[in-house]
């Protein structure tokens, strides 16, 4: 306001003066808002007519202030504003009445006090945005926001790449070592072509370095360290991962095939030229028609005794292996998964040996290879489909460690049943449903490492005139990374437990194994997408350009939830596999049956769920162990046997039995999660109880607590359901999940640290340059 | 078993056949499972010692039956199963004694009666596999599965996409004949220069068809359609994904800076040559270090009065333009965005025209431009980053609609604050909020039509024995795709809500529709991105084929939820505004304030949440769309007012105000989903009550239906935590998702087919080969 007359006669005019500013900057006010103070204004009986005429001047919309007006009124008022502590709730009739008083000489206070109500009254009018205002208008040094406020951490970050390494730190130092040398230098072409020749060569180096064979027997050049052999899909994806999977296709697949399903005469033949890569081969058995349904392939294998050969032959498009690795451009041999027909009779799937190309790379007589082309992610491997035209191999080509044909031409199997013969061939296998998930949980480290210290550094917005906020320090942005953090952490646990689960099976247990495995490779898997998913939003554009690798780890892993097994038949399989364990429970109630069962499931949960437990909302409860575990097995178990009583209604009601599981499809994919995050919580909670030295142990506490309430949290609907918990606790667990979260963004860039993923694999120059 | 002599002396231990052929077959079962069926076989009377001996003979691990022994059991089982009638429950001991009668002559009666018993308990032992297993031992003819019925649909495809193009109708038809024309053939080359320069000829042919004026006024070859505007943005969305950015680049962005912030003098000057494409050009706000914080822009545009210039200057490197689309290769011009100075006074962020490149494509002196590369998706947008060395440009090149400077060099405008004036720029600049998510909202549509013709075609699976199923008669995966397809419809109706809005819009409404279209824009895009990574997952390895397009749409539109406003950040402007509006309703009740507010809040809600309704599950009371708008708003309200109260609170306990703002972010987030929720259900729900035609209305209530509770349904934590409903009820919410998910598959192909995408821009083989 310009020092005009009236002022200087009447100084409590002043105190309109922050109301004003108000209304011409940044607050939004409607017409018949203006209207409403100018209302009001005229009402005041203390005023003149001529104060009133001069006051309404400033809300004629009609005549605004200039900006140069609006900025001096600005000036003004942040002088008096900056009089007030930072600690005082003041607000902009407060700061008005200042002002007044600054201006005046002397006799005004009362005059001043008859001005407030009728401030306060327009001040109420504009609601509680008045307050964020009045303390806009301060200067920084004179506000206590503590936005961008980050206390220092004190994790041990060595000490947790030690725990996270454990067994396998050697393997994995020397992957690392390799991967950093300048040889392995990110592809940067553009052709397709370039691309698989450069992973190619990529993998020759890390058969080289004897990474081909170390599983296989050492007979065959190999450590026979399996162990191994997962720690270096792990760490291998922290650079390509196409190279992972050529990796995996060659030494893996092919390999372990061969290991697996053939007999000595196929391992001295094959496995050390596979292990240097001087024999690259595929893994054929997908086929186009029949994807998950492996049982149902179509590809036939037909024995002929009298030359004792077998005829391998696609009968349709839709019958060709699809997506096979290695195929399209460098594989010479493939095990090829068909029918085996004997004399007429069909005995199943069985594998064989089928050399595809010469060693000059030409495809041979009665294959017929196409490129799959491009895709999403994975360019570095060339996928193909492979067509059999009736293509002869002789019997010793059949990979024959659970069947074989007799010398009189006859088939023969320990195994009685052809689907056991099958499954128990891929079981085998199952190794592969450990090395993905490692190799996908690699990349969701990249990926949070890349977004947590890029959201720690990157600065934006902040408070009126100060200094702008690292990212991680808003509430939304802690809430999208640090859970997932926690995930990693728990997740990486829970592959340590079945990969030595798996290198430890038997006969007795290897069918938990592989319902453990496949849990967890959809679980992990599904984490890794949602993850890089969520990394690459809260990075913003930085995270669109492939400079700063969250595309390719993102494209390059989405099939990951495919591959090795669709993750909803996954976890329809655990969900079957559990039943079975469910059936064992009744055998050993001694046959009482589903209903006597579900009767004793209830007596136990009853004592769980007292009524003080299900509103209990103390710290000390909210992050005990023993309630993470208890609530996490509860759903676990009521979830299964709803399932089986589910199941069970629809049969007895005649269903047809295939329908009946359809029907309960849903119900069992939640029977799959909620076993696996069980057991990712067990394992999780006791690995941190073997952590002797307390600031590690108490870190990772925090980040365990923070994996079992936040997924709590994300079945609060089904616990609240339930009445395993009542509205006054998940609101507390939500409170809590935020306090953890808060707690662990100051340790986040130590706890990404800890993955120890090599600055050259990280590469990002949004947190290297 | 074979034709042994005990056998034929007693016909009775045919009956245990089945349960002898589950042990070697499918079944999985222990060793110890095993010997307590040896157990039980041993402890009965009524069988002799050799007897005995002989069954348990085909219990010995070490001697199992061979393969072919295994198929003769299965032959001889089947034939006796098939005796049974499809809707008789048989199990396993049914069958063996039926066997048995058919094996004994006579007078087995009574010994079958006594063997039943200890049959039954070793099949209870086996537990509810048993009956599956008995099932699969039928022969197809034999069952009753329904799981490959499709019952025909009744939709009338041509009556919905009528609704759906409403008044738009003319220049969609316009649009898809162009990108159906053979010059529009998707680009197959492998580089990045080559993709940008097809997708520059392609906008060529728009800008000859007029598309590219269209927005503009008539004086400058334009149509003055808005509305044309957004549906050739979202006609194009079908096809290539960059060419549609391009577009908006170039006739939006930078053509629409020039229209809405220039006067007459630039309309005059530019707006017939950017219309043409004649005069390619780049919309420069965005800077490396300020991203969504536009406000904190640091680029300086100095005015010196002595020659009437304008000095351009970049500060820093982290000032520098950044993603600026057209700025790479083809941009001759930019607006561009800096902090105007004049006087040594910043009147904050103003807007100006700046020449980067002459005809030729020079840069010109004083610019420097980097490529940003290679991106996650738009690869044929040249993407650049643009710095400026102490640029000079005229000031007639200032874009002067809301604020010039006078003949004496002093800054003016109508618009008082800085901040305020910077809004009002960018809200005449908020169509592209709209244009985006509709972009976004074509790409779903075309995953959807891709994903779902291709999961009704595609078979997985199936009863034993029997035909496989379409994977889209699975349950999961009904529920995967369905819901989808019935967001798409809903935010469809929402998007043309907030276009007729826009062109529509006044000053009194304009921060509303700001509001809408940042909220839609936000939920859009958010459901782009889940709705193809779901399509991606649900089609399997097709899916990640980059000739089935899921890859291309999925990668081109990762980054619409960060561009035009990141949506975190948009949907916390969403929850200012409606915190804006919250302070408007107080002041309608009379500056009662917030706590009278609440109370009177709370009265409203007590009445709808009787304890009837919160437990009411009857169909009609679910299918109600009075009680989906209602638990809708009940939710927006309520989330709205506890935020409100909580930064009250806060602020109140003195907290900094950008710190209670950041305290409540999580929640100011879901006041903006919820409010965005509400405005596409009430959309949704008045757009089906235009319809008249009985069976359309139908199908699209369904569809509005499975939106609605199926969106209640992911919040039922929230809704049960507030008790607005039980666990009876949200679960009978659950079924009927179910029921919907299934009855709408019936009709999803129709319904996708109704979106009428050009099949050559589909073009995936999996649906179109």
């Amino acid at each position: 306001m310009e020092d005009h007359k009236i002022l200087a006669q009447n100084p409590v005019l002043y105190s309109f003066l922050p109301l004003f500013y108000m209304v011409w900057a940044d607050a939004i006010l409607t017409p018949s808002e203006i209207e409403k103070i100018r209302l009001l204004i005229d009402k005041q009986t203390w005023l003149t007519g001529e104060e009133k005429k001069y006051l309404l001047s400033f809300l004629d919309p009609q005549s605004p202030p200039s900006p140069n007006q609006l900025k001096g009124w600005l000036e003004e008022i942040k002088k008096t504003a900056d009089q007030f502590s930072p600690e005082m709730k003041e607000s902009l009739v407060d700061i008005g009445i200042k002002l007044a008083q600054i201006n005046a000489r002397s006799g005004t206070d009362k005059a001043l006090k008859e001005a407030k109500k009728p401030l306060l009254t327009i001040e109420d009018a504009l609601g509680i945005i008045t307050h964020e205002s009045a303390y806009h208008l301060r200067t920084l040094s004179n506000r206590n926001s503590k936005a961008s406020e980050v206390t220092a951490s004190s994790v041990e970050v060595k000490n947790i790449t030690q725990i996270l390494d454990g067994k396998n730190a050697n393997i994995i130092k020397k992957v690392k070592t390799l991967i950093s040398d300048p040889k392995f230098e990110y592809y940067k072409g553009e052709t397709i072509q370039g691309y698989r020749e450069q992973v190619l060569e990529w993998c020759k180096y890390l058969a080289q370095q004897g990474f081909g064979a170390i599983a296989y027997p050492k007979a065959y050049n190999g450590k026979d360290d399996m162990r191994g052999y997962f720690s270096i899909m792990e760490t291998l994806a922290y650079h390509d991962i196409s190279m992972v999977i050529k990796y995996g296709v060659q030494f893996g697949l092919w390999g372990m095939s061969i290991h697996q399903l053939g007999t000595k005469k196929h391992h001295k033949k094959y496995l050390h030229d596979i292990g240097t890569l001087q024999l690259p081969g595929c893994f054929a058995m997908t086929e186009t028609g029949h994807g998950s349904n492996v049982r149902g392939i179509r590809t036939t294998a037909t024995y002929h005794h009298d030359h004792k050969s077998i005829i391998i032959h696609t009968p349709s498009e839709n019958d060709e292996k699809e997506y096979i690795g290695n195929a399209a451009l460098h594989g010479q041999m493939a095990t090829v998964f068909a029918k085996l027909i004997v004399k007429g009779t069909d005995y199943g799937v069985n594998a064989f040996v089928v050399p595809i190309r010469d060693k000059k790379g030409k495809v041979l007589k009665g294959i017929t290879i196409k490129d799959c082309g491009h895709k999403m992610g994975l360019n570095g491997v060339d996928n193909g489909r492979i067509r059999f035209d009736q293509v002869t191999i002789p019997l010793e080509n059949m990979l024959d460690r659970f069947a074989s044909i007799t010398k009189e031409g006859d088939f023969t199997s320990p195994i009685s049943s052809d689907n056991r013969r099958f499954f128990t061939m891929l079981g085998t296998l199952v190794g592969g449903r450990i090395g993905v998930p490692k190799a996908g949980l690699s990349a969701a480290k990249s990926g949070l490492t890349i977004a947590i210290r890029y959201s720690d550094k990157r600065k934006q917005f902040g408070p009126e005139g100060g200094d702008e906020v690292p990212i991680l320090n808003y509430k939304t942005h802690q809430r999208r990374l640090i859970p997932l953090l926690a995930n990693a952490y728990a997740i990486h646990f829970a592959l340590e437990y079945v990969t030595d689960r798996f290198i430890q099976r038997s006969d007795d247990d290897i069918q938990e194994i592989e319902a453990l495995a496949a849990g967890l490779k959809a679980y992990s898997t599904w984490n890794t997408t949602s993850t890089l998913q969520e990394c690459r939003e809260a990075i913003g554009g930085k995270g669109y350009l492939s400079e700063n690798r969250i595309d390719t780890l993102k494209n390059d892993t989405d099939i990951f939830t495919t591959f090795e097994g669709d993750n909803t038949v996954l976890m329809q399989l655990v969900a079957k596999s559990r039943l079975t364990e469910f059936k064992q429970e009744f055998s050993e109630i001694n046959f009482f049956g589903i209903i006597n069962y579900l009767a004793e499931q209830t007596k136990i949960t009853l004592t769980e769920m007292n009524p003080i437990v299900i509103r209990s909302t103390d710290d000390e409860h909210l992050l005990d162990p023993e309630f993470h575990l208890n609530a996490f097995r509860y759903r676990e178990r009521h979830i299964l046997s709803a399932a089986a009583k589910r199941l069970k209604r629809h049969i007895d009601q005649g269903m047809d039995s295939f329908d009946a599981f359809n029907e309960c499809q849903f119900h069992l994919l939640n029977v799959g999660i909620a076993f696996t995050e069980r057991v990712i919580l067990e394992q999780f909670v006791s690995n941190i109880d073997l952590i002797d030295k307390k600031s590690t142990n108490e870190t990772l506490k925090k980040l365990c607590d923070l994996y079992a309430l936040s997924t709590i949290e994300k079945h609060k609907g089904w616990y609240l359901e339930h009445d395993y918990m009542e509205g006054v606790k998940t609101k507390a667990i939500r409170r809590m999940v935020n306090r953890l979260v808060y707690e662990i963004r100051q340790d986040a860039v130590p706890l990404v640290n800890a993955f120890d993923i090599p600055e050259s694999c990280l590469s990002a120059p949004i947190i290297t340059s």
